[in-house]
């Protein structure tokens, strides 16, 4: 049924492989499948302007695709002077997501920067990017606990993302490239451990879907982002 | 209990005047309370370059705030030389959104733009665009077919946009101003006259929400957008 | 003779609707018959780096017109990334125009920006900015004289501002798009009430014209802006 | 009376040497005192798209200011990434002016692009520019025609530029940094030999001005380029 | 003496990591000690325009640091919308070198983008890039050979490159971070096997250097590319 | 041999015009045979944000050809929005070569921009450009030790750059466009007066070179800066 002879509601293989690189204070490579992201967090004794004097942090989140990530070779958004919409849509998510799980105030006044660097596609590089991004994110907390900078946890969960989409009728978990491009619908849900949602977005492709639909799809999330989070858990042990 | 006194399920007055500038092929203003939004669709007998020779249309979407539609003015973004973010999230939204009722063969090698501008923002700018670009689209649609240039009509359905939110632990229907920048959840959704979603976001803001609340705030849009039904329905008579 | 049927010496219908949106100081929507301008004056408590300091205030204005104000479909300015040579030109002039009638030190520390946002071009979109820049400026100073923020008045005049040309050998006044695209030379007058000239600029397109063409299209323009003086006075009493 | 000591209908000492570069078709370097331009004129056998396949050519000018042209170093408009609004309405000047005086039908299917860099600032950067330009122009036709690329010959007229304005309540010709600074009104025309307007542009700073006084600037401007058409003809011959 | 306890002429260890990412026609993840660059080589059946029609190829090269490749966080090029004149000089440096050691008219019309991305920096990221981007070239070249799109080797030679400077006053071999940061003069050498130079470049830094330095650096760089060519050889077997 | 006749070891005539304009603090116009650039020193009482409170000083470059010194019109880089990349390679190596000779502790806190504008090119601008850079510097920090601001002189040696390159298999000495488009190397030399290097750059253009062409052409550039330094030195007199 599915390109890759997956189960509807079968997940590819998860690694996270930490500490990926050594000078951000945490970092990750996730891959999913054919899909690797390169996760770092970078810790900054600044704020934004806007945040001044509030006792309070930020997190934020950064996206980008290496030219050769796909299968044909993008051009260079450095090179081309603009981040495409589709980069800025991917990167205000990253940071709305994760701050969904920050508390700020206990974060103190400095700010976090997830760069999620997509190495290599094939689909569902912004679920992995959050969901590697939280390692990168608790990684650089815990220095910043061990250090003594921070005394109470800021983190208040772990959360994780997934897409899923409608396949030739089927729901179906964790879209690769080739169902990516050919689904009815395809959706991303952001769940926070424990059952809530951070953010759900569902797209209709060519054919549209139902209330139905949209539980089911919710519902595969639910299951995809359970084995996130002990692949999270075991990554950051 | 709503700052505007509202029911939780009761929306703004709408209008919709159409024919508000007369050199586009369709357009209107429409009004959801005080958010006001200029929507024209302009057809032009060319297609985007990856389209070429594949006998299809295409539609898509711009959209932009004056500066001075908000409580403070912001910049300008010709002057700033750059589109926010925000900006280039919305006006991908509005274009998939349009698409979704539109047959592209249908169509014919042409392209219709829809711009929407906002001339008042009092929260819902971006439903309020999507439900008025339809209007202008259909009035588009309508002329091509009267000079004979399309045949078959390329328009398969209505489609409308509504917000909806978790305001002070409750779901409500239309948030205005007041309300969106103090909700605990915030969605939009793109639904089809018939029961169909083209799209559907909702986004945790402070609190998070579960299934139960998703479903609530799908239905108070499926309410909402049936308002808006009749309300293009009565436009484009 | 005229296209249009006027006299040579004939305006086009004017009005000007006050308070067009809410949020703004003040604001106005302008009509020189087909053309329609949105004109809006934002009060911001701050001052540009340069004038720091020096207990005066600034008055400085914007243009843009909607991507379908036109008979085609402009491109946008913010998707294009820079604003034409044009609009940099009119909105340098209305900046300039209206600072000719403000006394900087009454006004204070405190900057008002005038939007002209064209969102119907027929001819003219520049004159009537500055006519409308007027009637939003007028408000937005009352409202700060009535709230105690200014004492005296800092307004010293009115200003307008019309278009007049030689069309077909014959100067006419305020020209509209059809007569704008084939005249011979394009001219456009900022007068102050009271007879002075605050800008005068007429250029040759295709013929050239001598010193008695130049009188007779300033004489045309201080009948004409005798009429929009009485419906600023109108507008704003 | 004038910092200069000048009279006010006294112009500064103008220079032109021309072939000051040796690619260009056409080239001088242009001076009004210390006033000191570089124009040259390029021809390229290619037209702007919009003008393709009409049997006509076109003319077009750049202008520049070298950083430290003036008093204090301005930031190089190559490295900020955009031209000022004043760059783009000076080359707009430029180009209509020349224009003024082409016949674009006898110019054949080619563009001559007029740059003007302005090596030293005294004021009348723009008017020496145009002044300037002409002299390249004529050059490069007559190369044009000498090689018997081009039959007829397409110039019609010479076109000259000068600033005047009023200082200290006295109309005055030939306005230096200084003057200029300090003007009450200040006045740009380009003048084409034999009595004709191409541009007249006069914009009141601090005081305004009325007919009387446009026209006496305008008079001062018809002595001044009637010295410039003089140092013209003897530069070309 | 080196803060790496490493002998003057020693290199860090070298590894070469084939088919680092799979979509790229020839890929490695080079590592020069913590140095750590990604190279890929992407084939494009198209070429630059002004190559168009004279029966050649074209080989490029672009450079990117991901933000946190460094020790503290850089921003994103993309993000700030320009690329700096340091990444542009290294992307040229790229380019140039490997169009050294090919031949464009065998390698036929089309192009190949040598895409280098710095994962990790620790000093001779440019070196590295280059030694690696060879590796990518080869692969991509043995493909087009293997599928009888190239008939010839295009390929003339292998081409390696490598830092080496005056630390402390004596000539060291292939710096890192700290020796760059302090180093007195730095040299870059791109070497071709065999014994030919395609490109020297040596800069004083604080102190300044001689003829006799500038040999010994060369010598060094000899040295050290001797050990690369070892390298890409095992690598591309 | 060479087409301009000259022996391999014979430079052009080189001439320095100093005070070639009047608002810089230093000016010079250098010309190597046809190529020209006009090189100005400003001097500013403000220093680089990452500097502040260091007690030093800073020396920048900056470049830039005029749209006409070249055989055929080059886009001129502000309309274009961006530099070049090799506009910024240039303009980054005349800042480090001219910072080579200069103590910035000396300087003071104040930072001195040199800007070089080729008004023609024949080949070797950017060497030129450091030539006449340093004459220009010379006359700014003259000018401030006679003012009191600067006590001791913060200029530690004369510098001067030459291009020289292989040409038809020989060394050559100061390359022209001719030879420069043609030459099998190209390499550019800073070097310091008495004998120290300051920057080498030699890069293969075609052919390879190896250790003893890289000394030949070091020792041409030595014979070619010592012409410089003295003509220098008369400049500066």
């Amino acid at each position: 049924m599915r390109p890759s002879g997956r189960a509807p509601d079968e997940m590819r293989a998860i690694t996270i492989e930490t500490g990926f690189t050594k000078h951000a204070e945490g970092s990750c490579l996730i891959s999913f499948g054919d899909t690797r992201v390169l996760c770092t967090a970078s810790v900054e004794e600044r704020i934004p302007p806007w945040l001044r004097g509030k006792g309070q942090g930020w997190v934020t989140g950064e996206y980008s695709m290496l030219p050769r990530a796909t299968h044909t070779r993008g051009s260079r958004e450095a090179a081309k002077g603009k981040q495409s919409g589709r980069t800025q849509e991917i990167q205000r998510l990253i940071g709305r997501s994760l701050r969904a799980v920050c508390d700020m105030e206990k974060l103190g006044e400095r700010q976090i920067t997830l760069d999620c660097d997509v190495i290599q596609a094939d689909g569902g590089t912004r679920t992995a990017s959050i969901s590697g991004a939280w390692v990168a994110l608790r990684m650089a907390v815990n220095k910043l606990m061990e250090s003594g900078a921070i005394k109470d946890d800021p983190l208040t969960a772990k959360i994780a993302a997934i897409s899923c989409g409608i396949y030739n009728g089927t729901p179906v978990l964790d879209l690769d490239y080739d169902e990516d491009s050919n689904a009815d619908a395809d959706a991303n849900f952001v769940l926070i451990e424990g059952g809530q949602i951070a953010e759900a977005q569902a797209t209709a492709e060519g054919a549209t879907y139902d209330e139905e639909g949209l539980l089911r799809l919710l519902r595969l999330a639910q299951m995809g982002c359970g084995e996130i989070f002990k692949a999270q858990e075991a990554a950051v042990k």
